[in-house]
């Protein structure tokens, strides 16, 4: 938990930091977030993620204060809060007006709310964990990082219940992507990861992984797997920011690489892990 | 706009009504909402609001304050507002902890917000709207009244650069409803609307208009029209809370009955206007 927040250019205590109730990200979850790791004082990837808000924001039509704004932001987090390692948290909603319309009755300014959380970096091979199929219930923009969640949240509620660490999503017979994650499959030596278009996140962090992969040489298809090659997979991992690349030995009742992270997976692992050592060095 | 309005036990001006950053109705829309027109002091088919309010908290599994909280709420907000026509407003979240994590890390308090407008009754017959014809993109679980309102939101946005009221919204070849209304078509005397499943809000002014057809003798079936019969309907008509019936003369370049009124139309306007006079007088 930080200890100081930023909220439309005040620097505050997180327990005092409030928005109207006639906000529009509070009455219509109208605005959009990012989120940003840091790892010793350095934003990773930052330009990518804060591309990723420009067009988030640019898909909502709310106006952007730019790259520096951001930057100036998250060096500001890291020296208020004295973290070297951590994740910031960008929100921007289109703003508050006194009365409660579906359509904005004026411009608005934007609120924007910023925080910085510490995280705990990993440098090892994590355990894999078990996910769980779903129908993906969420809208078609799926594209946008939008703070309109609540889909998201009943998915990952219905994975914790199964004792699941995410939902593994699906429409019709196409793989999406999880609840604030992307998923890859490994078949025969070649990735394979849902395409970018309105039904996924394009994932920073996806991004980078396939990156990675050329880097290594392993061939990486942009197109979904099936729900009906699940049982014939070699490998499954998810990506995100927080996790980075997460290695997946079950999904419901079916074992992946008999519950063991998968060799293409590690190779993902320790090439994600050195992309940081070297990002940390430069 | 309202002079006090109800922020979790408390009475106050609406410009001093703030949440926190960290309430999950912000950051995750996590939660929902409730609107009761009141006509003359008297809530409108409020026993069916509540209900409504309930099953939306049960989708979500967020604990219901139950009926006489907010019938006592209502009382309170028309007495202290000084209102007797108008609109109330409920929103409930799951409440704030002290740190954003998609999943709640501990048992919370809900947020409860409470406000009321006032509201201009209508006892004639509305002017034909114009409404635009576009791909419903919104989530699968369109029968909660939840605030995870950004694809409304943005469809609304759409239909008002159209120069549209309301966008009329289809999956496939199916109408399911508007952004915040339900669709009804008249062909050969018998009304059309799409069936209460999880692609559309059960709407309380439609559960009624539905009554109040049945009452006139007219046949009402709850099954969906077609996009490629909308040049052949003879009347068209939208329903919400708000507007009650609300008669649509244009989609698009397609007139509905030369723009004009239909009779059906206008006949379900006037019961539902003597509705309003019974429930002031009784």
């Amino acid at each position: 938990m930080s200890t100081y927040v930023y909220l439309n250019g005040d620097w505050i205590a997180p327990e005092h930091a409030k928005v109207s109730v006639f906000d529009r990200g509070f009455l219509f979850a109208d605005g959009i977030y990012e989120v940003v790791p840091v790892y010793q004082g350095r934003p990773f990837l930052a330009e990518h993620h804060l591309a990723r808000l420009d067009r988030s924001l640019a898909a909502l039509a709310i106006p952007n204060h730019g790259d520096p704004f951001w930057y100036g932001l998250i060096e500001q987090l890291l020296a208020r809060n004295a973290i070297s390692d951590g994740l910031i948290y960008f929100q921007v909603t289109r703003g508050a007006e006194t009365q409660r319309s579906h359509l904005p009755l004026g411009t608005l300014t934007p609120t924007v709310f910023a925080s910085v959380s510490p995280l705990a970096v990993h440098w090892g091979v994590p355990t894999p964990a078990k996910v769980t199929l779903c129908e993906d219930i969420r809208w078609l923009r799926c594209d946008i990082k939008s703070i309109s969640l609540l889909g998201n949240i009943m998915l990952k509620q219905h994975a914790q219940a199964q004792g699941a660490m995410e939902p593994l999503l699906f429409r019709g017979d196409h793989i999406t992507e999880g609840a604030s994650s992307n998923y890859f499959a490994v078949k025969d030596g070649a990735l394979y990861t849902a395409p970018t278009d309105h039904l996924i996140l394009p994932g920073i962090t996806r991004m980078w992984v396939i990156e990675l992969a050329r880097q290594l040489g392993l061939p990486v298809y942009e197109q979904p797997f099936r729900v009906s090659e699940l049982t014939q997979l070699d490998e499954l991992f998810l990506t995100s920011s927080s996790r980075e690349v997460q290695p997946i030995g079950q999904i419901d009742d079916i074992m992946i690489g008999q519950g063991q992270c998968g060799k293409i997976t590690e190779q993902l692992v320790q090439a994600f892990h050195e992309s940081k050592r070297k990002h940390c060095s430069s």
